[in-house]
């Protein structure tokens, strides 16, 4: 099983609209379309390796996020090969998801985050390398 | 030329020795040897595709980023074939650099900051594909 390794880094910002082209012009890539999910009141897309995010709801980790820090970095995402078996792992060794489970994110790969009181202040996300369609 | 390619996250904190083991258990790396640059009053290693950043000189950039937002993430760095050409492009875009010349960093590779008020506010960081020892 490979090590973690660096898959993206996530923008928090007010309006995908303006920091788009942004980033586009940066990494000379077209921003990927944004996907939206409702249940995390965050509208996403992905340009080069690099994840933005807008809140689509005052209530939202991201929405309180901006308050909190204003527009800037917000997480950093390790791609693993098997998510339950690097949770495991890091959960004995003392790390904490911020959330219940496991879910699907941007591309259907599946992913969860774990909370920054347990990794020095930084959001660390866990992001599986594929989709587990086949089984 | 190939795009402009996710290199590496940079991460600021108070204490390199407290946080490197952290960052070493989420992706299962060794941190590299630490590097010294006085003249930008800051320590720096490598672990994974993770810079950690510690202040060593009050008046440093990162310490002043430290005491404005506390440890987290501090900026993304770009990799780039040819670091003028790239700057010279997203000069003529618009975007401006936050330092003179390039300088090198860590590994011997040729980088510049960018300024966080042209890029939507976060730090970015262009830095050479390789070094160019060879001439």
């Amino acid at each position: 099983m490979k090590a973690p390794s660096l898959d993206h880094v996530a923008v928090a910002v007010e309006s995908l609209e303006d920091t788009l082209p942004i980033i586009e012009t940066l990494s000379r890539a077209r921003a990927e379309e944004v996907a939206d999910f409702p249940a995390h009141g965050v509208r996403v897309a992905f340009v080069g390796g690099v994840e933005v995010l807008q809140p689509t709801h005052p209530d939202s980790p991201v929405a309180s996020f901006l308050a909190a820090h204003g527009p800037g970095l917000h997480h950093v995402a390790l791609q693993v090969d098997d998510l339950e078996l690097e949770l495991d792992r890091l959960e004995r060794e003392g790390f904490q998801r911020a959330e219940p489970e496991p879910r699907i994110g941007v591309h259907g790969r599946r992913l969860i985050f774990l909370h920054p009181r347990t990794t020095g202040g930084v959001i660390f996300e866990l992001v599986e390398r594929s989709t587990k369609a086949e089984g």
